[in-house]
């Protein structure tokens, strides 16, 4: 699905690696794939409330950047906990020195309990979280999926990542590996 | 909104305390208002792969039991980490004391997000914590209310108590006493 995430979102300022498959699909531009879609800056309910709720559009987190962007099937969930964030947090000074400005996890979550979870993972000084409460972002890019079955509903399609490094024969950390 | 619960739920075995409003609505039997819908148990995402995702029955929950429900609108948010939840928590003694079971939070989460805000509160070993995540408890008891102008989309209708609270110039805390 990263594939498809890829294959819609041609042409112009972004870096975009396929959710969690570590592989680079340059010069992606999200933003005029998902028009008018904004997600939301992680943070604490006290400073949701102190911005007014305010919403990030996807132009001031994409355009004329470099980033890595990474979607998950949500906070608290067992592989995205003990390997896909520390995958990219460890690797933070690699991608760094690509010339990466921003890596980007975002994930059917509310800020508020993205942002707690980061935290729990201490994780928010290298990588940037993104709520995208309603799915809007993750619709517009054909990127969501069912996860009922696993309790948790409309969610990021990063599964079919999974799926693949298993065809692939590698394991998570290994598929990282060709970024650098 | 806790009295729309209320005003529905009359008939048998549970005893059904509105959302955050502190009052009792005692002989609810909330199982025969909302039948065929289950709750998802708080626990880490090892604990549900280990469960299957089960998820538990009403009646398993409240059937020949004294039960003190309370809904809020998601974990990470601020007066449920500040107030609410330590309320209750707080006052467990005095709750057993009074024959109660259990006392039950529900929230329009997935239950790993839940088991990560309870574990953070520390507040396991006092309440249960129950995830809908789909929204179909509430939506059966018409307790849904759309929070997206918070960035939190569709969830438990607690806030109306809060509106109470401040129409009856009480704090929540104090809103708490009339249990005691």
């Amino acid at each position: 699905m990263a594939s498809a995430l890829a294959r819609r979102a041609r042409g112009s300022a972004a870096v975009l690696w396929g959710a969690a498959r570590g592989f680079a699909s340059v010069g992606s531009d999200i933003v005029s794939v998902a028009p008018g879609v904004s997600l939301q800056k992680a943070r604490s309910w006290d400073e949701g409330v102190a911005t007014k709720f305010s919403t990030t559009p996807l132009k001031d987190i994409f355009y004329g950047k470099k980033v890595v962007i990474f979607g998950l099937p949500g906070a608290y969930t067992g592989v995205c906990s003990q390997a896909h964030v520390p995958s990219y947090k460890n690797n933070i000074d690699k991608l760094k020195a690509k010339g990466i400005d921003s890596v980007i996890c975002v994930a059917v979550n509310d800020p508020y309990v993205l942002n707690g979870w980061a935290e729990k993972l201490q994780a928010k000084d290298a990588i940037e979280f993104y709520g995208d409460f309603d799915g809007s972002f993750h619709k517009s890019l054909d990127l969501e999926i069912d996860l009922s079955a696993a309790l948790l509903g409309r969610r990021s399609h990063s599964r079919v990542g999974s799926k693949c490094y298993r065809r692939l024969g590698v394991t998570r950390q290994q598929s990282l590996a060709p970024i650098f």
